[in-house]
């Protein structure tokens, strides 16, 4: 029985088991990041709410995942393998498979997360409003043919901070470093699961440097450091080396109060740089 | 039979395989942390060795492992389960185990690594030279009773920025970053197998708060970006946010050439607060 009753992100990663015991997902072609592939952020929020179904704690604080293909949309089925479970945190290890077989392993640390006051924190960057920025799938509409509105930027309200957003007017800034304010399109308050979504939906960093091609995730780490507050999340993604056709992409997500929620960093094939014309072969 | 002419590191991390087809290793006591629990990094190092074995490409470039439990020095046992290999790269998984069961679980991304010039880089920060830093091995022995000189810093000789060392001598920074120079003290030259010690090697970066304590990792991960030249290491760890009983640790490595060779992030356990005299209760 459909669940229409249920927020975009909760419909689309829902995991259910069946009659025989196992794990199954609809993972949902709207969640893609252009031409049909599913933004791996999406992919990890289905994995870790599967490893959260068996687990004696309800949040994902440390969640890393193999890619090891683009799964289809559609039917999937997820395994779960418990590990050691505590009085403080669990271990799990999750399959995503579809018809075709694997296409990610995710391991998955569980815990209780809370909102303690920080002994030690790293503040929030400056940011201009999410009024004063601008969406992302208005830039990406701008952008060169080729170029698809992924799906995702329809579900994430994505507000680029316009000091990191020159790549979308033909201006980039020649820095790898993006920051938006982001947010379900639908008003669905941020918690841990969205925050893995949140951690790698930004568009790729190479962007900010004129290469708008896809940079498949390779391997991605996300900490989920605390529950986050209602509202707006600001992520910011910024890449340390693109070199031998692979870039780092790290993330930093602070809730609307300004209390950093989560960190991720991935691995991920760097887009080949864009032909320009006079570099084309005649 | 036992290969003494081997480095230190290679002798400590050595995997074989059995006639039955399995693979093990003598986890050597050698390279702890105290109170005989091994580092983490050379574990990891081990784990990706039996990765290597049966790969097509020669260097992991991003690991990720969840750590549940301590496990004892003495015989382990690695299992690897291949995943999907190509052209650019290949997936593993290894489970690290002794005699009481699983302690960690990895997945290994291995390709070829090169030393290409990075099309974008960000520069090594600014450090006096080895000979004007002081070994940790040294601080340690100056530390307060309880607080062991660890095997592992005779193994890795790590030379502190004394701007990152004034918890050795009673005045901690309040900041916490470490920033040390790392190579053998055999002298053996760095590779991305001994980058994944290095990247889990500094004492934890809340020493630099006054808080003394193990922070033991709760999940790791490791990138591994180049092929590091000859000779020291700069490796610098620093953390985002403490809070609720977690921290954080991001590294950063950079060869002698200024070249970044590696990054990790851990989610660990946060030592427990130093009591004061003042706080003790009577």
């Amino acid at each position: 029985m459909p669940q229409t009753d249920l927020p975009a992100f909760d419909a689309a990663t829902a995991v259910t088991r069946t009659e025989g015991g196992g794990l199954v997902a609809a993972l949902d072609p709207g969640w893609d990041v252009g031409g049909g592939i599913l933004n791996g952020g999406y992919l990890l929020s289905v994995a870790a709410r599967a490893a959260l179904l068996d687990s004696p704690h309800p949040h994902p604080v440390a969640v890393s995942a193999s890619y090891l293909r683009a799964p289809a949309a559609g039917p999937a089925t997820l395994t779960v393998v418990p590990g050691p479970a505590g009085r403080t945190l669990a271990h799990a290890g999750v399959t995503l498979a579809d018809a075709t077989g694997p296409a990610l392993t995710v391991q998955v640390t569980t815990a209780t997360l809370g909102t303690d006051e920080p002994e030690y924190r790293h503040p929030a960057p400056e940011a201009p409003s999410p009024e004063q920025c601008s969406s992302v799938a208005e830039h990406r509409e701008l952008a060169p043919p080729g170029v698809q509105v992924p799906g995702l930027s329809l579900r994430v309200d994505t507000r680029l901070d316009p000091a990191t957003a020159g790549w979308a007017v033909g201006r980039p800034s020649g820095e790898p470093v993006l920051r938006a304010w982001m947010r379900f399109t639908d008003g669905r308050d941020p918690d841990p699961l969205a925050l893995l979504t949140f951690a790698d939906a930004l568009p790729p960093t190479s962007f900010a440097l004129g290469d708008l091609g896809w940079a498949p995730t390779v391997q991605l780490q996300v900490l989920v450091r605390a529950l986050p507050a209602p509202g707006w999340c600001l992520v910011e993604a910024r890449s340390s080396e693109i070199a031998g056709g692979w870039v780092d992409e790290d993330y930093r997500i602070w809730d609307s109060t300004g209390r950093l929620v989560a960190q991720s960093r991935q691995l991920a094939r760097s887009p080949r740089r864009r032909v320009s014309p006079r570099d084309q072969v005649t």
